[in-house]
């Protein structure tokens, strides 16, 4: 049986994101997993996804750090909690802010590994680190600052129900 | 004749970015134009760069941030000069760091506004503050440190026709 992804116990009414939603079907539909104490994301670009010919969008790659961050994040306080994703209520993050540095060029066509690491858990916030690597270098940097979906944010299932 | 927009006169070989080129059909083709001293580019996001149910996926909004950022930068970089944009070789710039404050929840629905300011101008560096606003109020603020295009990168016409 497949490992889940973070993204797959995120209830349906929060399954909407653009890049990680499940039941975005336009979407990037990103997956986050555990590997030791970091996470690890893989994600292939769409030809169109060009920043300049022959390299990625910086975009898309800030969005890749903006949802693993955030995924991370989510499974960070679960761990922290001792409870497993998906039970009630949801931990479910926002990004505050979001920080990258494009170290060089990331080339288009090729497998994109994004690592994270938590760098600081703290009550409803939580620090994540990150990194978009190629062929095994490094081509961005980023941060994410992390803080737990408001509860009037979270949307109940009859809101959900209008998506 | 309607005002031409900054990207409008990027060279054809460097107008395939997901987030502003004009010949990217899958991307978003923002447009950027002077307003005095200040930049300002609209956009009014689709139903599907959705976040939470009812709000703006964050890493459209850096996305947008990014590509205001540099075609502000580029232009800057114009005026400085002296130059029209579109004349050669051309002054196109890439983004070496990308910072966003998400300040609050931005409503999907209605169009953005995207604001940008040079912070400073010197020798290849451009850096850029930017806004993003709905309905007159900011729901996220940016900085974009943008730097010359390296000549390595930029894309002849021969390397352009493979595109």
């Amino acid at each position: 049986m497949a490992e889940r992804a973070f993204q797959d116990d995120y209830p349906d009414e929060l399954s909407h994101c653009y890049g990680c939603g499940r039941l975005n079907e336009h979407g990037l539909q990103l997956k986050s997993y555990w590997e030791g104490d970091e996470t690890v994301a893989r994600f292939t670009p769409r030809p169109y996804h060009v920043a300049i010919p022959g390299y990625v969008y910086g975009g898309l790659i800030a969005s890749l750090i903006d949802c693993h961050g955030t995924g991370t994040a989510s499974a960070a306080a679960s761990r922290e909690a001792g409870r497993e994703m998906g039970t009630a209520p949801p931990l479910r993050f926002v990004t505050a802010s979001l920080h990258v540095d494009y170290l060089r060029p990331t080339p288009l066509g090729v497998p994109l590994e994004i690592r994270g690491r938590v760098k600081e858990l703290k009550g409803r916030k939580v620090v994540v680190t990150a990194t978009v690597s190629a062929g095994g270098e490094v081509c961005a940097r980023g941060e994410v600052v992390a803080v737990q979906m408001p509860d009037h944010l979270a949307p109940g299932p009859h809101q959900g129900a209008h998506q």
